[in-house]
């Protein structure tokens, strides 16, 4: 994206990117059928559970102004006008931890004025949300997304990490809290004794550990050795809001041994109760607000644009990654547009607004990988076995698969062609089966593993379309009327996801494998070497490393530590934006040119930049040497890569013809790879390294098919 | 072990070679200096807890004639002299659950006649002993135990998992009953209101499952990524009683805010409470006891001598078994006679008797070759590294080891020379050096990677020797003194122990995975193929092992039901022993040969035996193919088979040099494995067959030092 001021040149560029592939943005949801639904309700979930539990805190904290009702019925409107007319789908609106903030403080402020009160609080914060969308529409139409490049890894990736680090707060405070007494209820009621307090605490305790453990489990379940294919696929896809049930049938076990209360549930006024609909009439009392506080509302609105700024980019960022290949245009400018448009929306019926949230916009696109892939497995299955049926010779197998390959991708008007899809591994199966003679025979499924063939051949593509957005925020707002029900859900379990989401979002994120790096122990450093694993484990010498993660570490920690600083915590997004600057000009004074770039490569730092394009080969490596079959492959390059591709260095051990079984020799042993740590043996490391060497491909050239082919304004 | 029923040859042979090893069982012992005491406490806890549990289990179920003081006494006095004077000292004596099944049994006969009742039954339970006593050394005599070899994997599996079983049901049982009211606790107490108990029971699941969680992780410390080696291994070998503490430390937390007896902890009188010591002096008692019920007690005795005979039989047969190299010979029948003695000297002082346990019997053997491996590998590496600064060659370098290798072997007189010890390997790696030049050149640890290198070389090997199990029984006796101490463990802390107990022995069990194998989805078979695995998997047809395995599971299910049964629930030893007969002369009707031989060896069936030994070769591939090293390797070994080593099917991936680096050829792709299962496929399959047949070799002869070379009289 090239960095330009121009006013509405931005806007102007993703307009026109993201009109060319807007049809299709439908058209391609549609076509995925039922299967859609795997990602619909995973981001569904993890979408409207902190919502709603944000939603009890702002209850708590504004005196019942605003509700859970408020919060889910701000992520519903927000995120079904987004995914309608929104520019980058993928992006997954809702309210976030420092909106809530945000609102605490306001209301602090204005409860205590008596010009102001209660009463007007929120027709205050309306007029907050119309500064804010000026200053949005302001930084949109200047172009101020355009140094979005600016944002290095080393921002998101620490910005990720604080909302872990919030979402794990949260977590430990719940948990914390349900053996306390709750604000909110008569202490005098039975489930607030002593003993029955002792009794939820432990009770929360178990439903919270259990919801995280089987979550995680759950997540994992494709590579389950029991159960069928079908079985452990639904548990992957489906398992996290299927424990969620799990654990909240299980909350009912003890009902007639406890009092009412025990567990706490989830609470909040159905949207039919009195005084829930106050705040939709807002807009008349505004004009009633002292002129003095309408323009002392630019102030807290400044403060909000730059989180919202900042928040909405970083995720959308982060749910358009690289390693995602994806073939459509971003949006940040005009996203950015419409994002002033619905905080104004919102503000004036008195709903706290949304924004791009983190982690849920990169989880949507994760899924949505996981989904084309199945979609596109399915189809070169079925292709090649029908090839097969028909005897075809391995050439015209493959012939027929890229056909149907080719017709699965989205023919785009700004795309490089993509024929070269299959080739490369094409080739080389090729090659190998023609040396054992199996070239013109017919081939069949003992020779050609269809299933298993047709995992290695697929890159990483991502189901791009606006169909999952759409449908998850009309479940969100489901929600609204199924209130009833979901007050069922223990809070307890609540907290078990707060976790959860909290861990799911650590792997892949850099700078914690940069963390876990420094404690793991020096003898066993070696088998990072062995896994996927980031450029600068091999190329930067471990201090440097060290350095660079204390920084950051203590820079992360200062951000946290500003979070619990009352009034001064909402500024924690500025501290963020610091560390561009500080990237930019600081730290290449403290670290080598070099090393920065493998650490957190800049784009705006070219010189020496060499991408790591995970080839076919490679890919085919980990499936193979691994023996990790179908959507595991998929999981473990969604979940343990991001922003950049890890190369492994097992041994490669493919075979697709049977001769090759018995000879049996080695690559890199685990010796030399421990000994590229070892600074003694500096013959062996230069070895080492030069073998990596010629695994690199170079980053331009459309050799490829995980070569990015996006249209860039 | 020829199988004579001679009268007194049996007893004579273990005398013979016990006595002449004798001298070093103690020796050895000392020798090992302080690392003893990690075999020794982790088999300390496992024998301890269980005991005070079914002391506290007995002390309900007889009105508190017998209590955890008895128990403890039993195992401590039992422990001590079996250790001394006992023929194996890898056995573990304790009290077992069968036993107080039996004295509940004869409890509740008891003390309905009015001229027996509470006063005279520990004095009635002298006579059962008596006569119990006078059986076991009527079979010890005769030679019963000679047919120990017909005691075939079936019947020993089946009996460890019932074991697993009953420990599991404990753990079970015990977590629901802290819900409930404790029969001896005054109902009308704080703690027991109907709000306390569930806040209880909740705490309970929380400490439970926290113990068995954190102790699992901790017994797989070794192959933690964090840490220094040296924290690691101290995790991994203390780990278990640290959990215990550090659970306890935690159920202490809430002790402000909960009333006494929350949570449950272990309830034991201690030794020098009032009516604690009453029992000692049985004996002069025993007069009084009616002639009637003198003659009578034969008859519990006849089942106990059975329970015994089969108990202790199994639990040293366990405890010995082949992978283990044990250098030492066996000693069933005058162990037999001993613990004929034993029981003799239990009944007369009127506390239960002990016999041979499982799972804590094999436990000791696998943390005696933990230990072993310990000291071998640190000899060694000392000796290498020696070696390597004086400037040694390769050659010598090996010669050095050799010698140090020969010097930690025990000189002992049936044993066959084992000098050929490392040989294998040397020549070799020799072989390979001298391929690359390296052969003569001075040695560094660049090119001899001295820890790997020895741990690789070391074949599994037991410290047998009697300290151990001496200093253990010594901590159970010292355990009646510290009982105040001991009555702050929770007991829920204790029934997440017993399910710890029950999870750790089923790995190797090949009964439970091929429980396992049947529920593995067929597309995943291969996975079982790439790890080490008993021979059956590959050579019986999966019908086979599906209905052998689920015969076996109806006869477990059935020896299961039969201890739910009041009285006819101490007849499941008789069911157990049954399967010898079954297995020798009904199961051949219904199995081939060939079959039976692979799923359940027998001695007396040697016709088509292949024994398949883990070379040299299959060890270092094992530790470089999966990139475990140090004690993960034994770890993996003593887990992972038990009774028959499995071969790993994973490519070969050994270099001790440079070279090899960057050449990779495959040997068995996954391809393969899988279509091994295939039937359509006969071809691959023939292929892999014949493959794994170059790896096998025929099983006498001296060529490895895995082979065995007991003494067997």
């Amino acid at each position: 994206m090239e960095e330009t001021f121009v006013p509405f040149r931005g806007i102007k560029n993703d307009l026109k990117g993201r009109l060319l592939c807007y049809k299709q943005d439908w058209t391609g949801g549609f076509s995925a059928g039922i299967r859609i639904l795997a990602p619909t309700t995973y981001i569904f979930f993890a979408s409207a559970i902190p919502v709603i539990s944000f939603g009890e805190q702002l209850e708590r904290n504004t005196d019942g102004s605003l509700t859970a009702v408020q919060t889910l019925a701000s992520t519903a409107l927000c995120g079904i006008i987004h995914s309608l007319v929104g520019g980058q789908p993928l992006l997954i609106l809702g309210v976030a931890e420092p909106t809530v903030l945000m609102y605490t403080f306001m209301y602090n402020f204005a409860k205590d004025r008596k010009d102001l009160g209660h009463k007007l609080f929120l027709a205050w914060t309306g007029w907050v949300c119309v500064w804010t969308a000026l200053l949005l529409f302001l930084l949109a139409v200047l172009g101020a997304c355009s140094i979005i490049n600016r944002f290095t890894r080393v921002a998101g990736e620490l910005f990720g990490l604080l909302i872990a680090m919030l979402f794990m707060q949260q977590a430990i405070r719940g948990i914390v809290e349900e053996f306390g007494i709750p604000q909110r209820e008569n202490p005098e009621q039975t489930a607030l004794q002593p003993s029955w307090r002792f009794g939820n605490g432990m009770f929360a305790l178990v439903l919270s550990f259990g919801l995280l453990l089987t979550a995680l489990r759950s997540r994992k379940a494709r590579s389950w050795r029991y159960g069928t294919g079908w079985l452990r696929g639904f548990i992957a896809d489906y398992g996290v809001p299927l424990m969620v049930l799990v654990w909240t049938a299980v909350s009912y076990i003890p009902v007639n041994d406890v009092p009412r209360g025990i567990p706490r549930r989830l609470f909040s006024p159905n949207p039919w109760s009195p005084g829930a609909y106050s705040n939709w009439t807002v807009i008349k009392e505004m004009v009633t607000v002292p002129p003095l506080y309408i323009v002392g509302a630019f102030i807290p609105a400044t403060m909000i644009a730059v989180l919202y700024y900042f928040d909405h980019s970083v995720a959308s960022q982060l749910a358009q990654q690289k390693e995602f290949n994806l073939k459509k245009p971003p949006s940040y400018h005009y996203d950015l547009l419409l994002l002033g448009f619905l905080v104004i929306l919102c503000g004036l019926i008195g709903i706290p607004p949304s924004n791009g949230v983190i982690p849920q916009s990169p989880m949507h696109t994760k899924s949505l990988a996981t989904l084309k892939h199945q979609l596109l497995h399915n189809k070169l299955v079925s292709t090649a076995r029908k090839s097969i049926s028909k005897n075809s010779s391995l050439s015209q197998l493959y012939r027929s698969m890229q056909e149907a390959y080719n017709e699965m991708q989205t023919p785009l008007v700004y795309q490089l062609p993509s024929t070269l899809g299959l080739k490369e591994l094409k080739e080389s199966t090729i090659q190998l089966a023609s040396s054992t003679g199996y070239i013109d025979a017919p081939v069949d499924e003992t020779i050609f593993d269809v299933d298993k063939e047709v995992d290695e051949l697929l890159p990483v593509e991502v189901k791009e379309q606006r169909f999952s957005n759409l449908l998850q925020s009309l479940m969100v707002s489901g929600c609204i009327a199924a209130m009833p029900f979901l007050k069922k859900i223990p809070t307890s379990v609540l907290w078990g996801y707060f976790a959860f989401m909290a861990i799911e979002s650590l792997p892949g994120n850099q700078f914690w494998e940069r963390i876990l790096l420094l404690f793991t122990a020096p003898s066993r450093r070696y088998k990072v070497l062995e896994e996927y694993h980031a450029t600068f484990v091999e190329t930067v010498p471990f201090k440097t490393i060290a350095t660079f993660t204390l920084f950051q570490t203590v820079y992360l920690l200062v951000c946290f530590g500003l979070t619990w600083i009352p009034i001064a915590g909402v500024l924690f997004p500025l501290l963020i934006m610091l560390l561009v600057p500080v990237r930019q000009y600081l730290l290449p004074k403290f670290f080598k040119g070099a090393h920065l770039q493998d650490l957190d490569a800049a784009e705006y730092e070219e010189t020496r930049s060499i991408a790591y394009n995970m080839t076919f080969e490679d890919r085919e490596r980990q499936a193979t040497a691994t023996q990790i079959d179908d959507l595991e492959i998929l999981d473990e390059m969604m979940t343990r890569s991001r922003g950049e591709i890890r190369r492994t260095q097992s041994p490669k051990v493919s075979s697709t013809t049977p001769s090759s079984a018995g000879d049996i020799k080695a690559s890199y042993s685990p010796r030399v790879l421990q000994n590229a740590y070892s600074p003694r043996n500096n013959q062996l490391r230069g070895m080492a390294e030069k073998g990596l060497e010629l695994k690199q491909t170079p980053s331009p050239g459309p050799s490829t098919l995980g070569q990015s082919s996006r249209g860039s304004s």
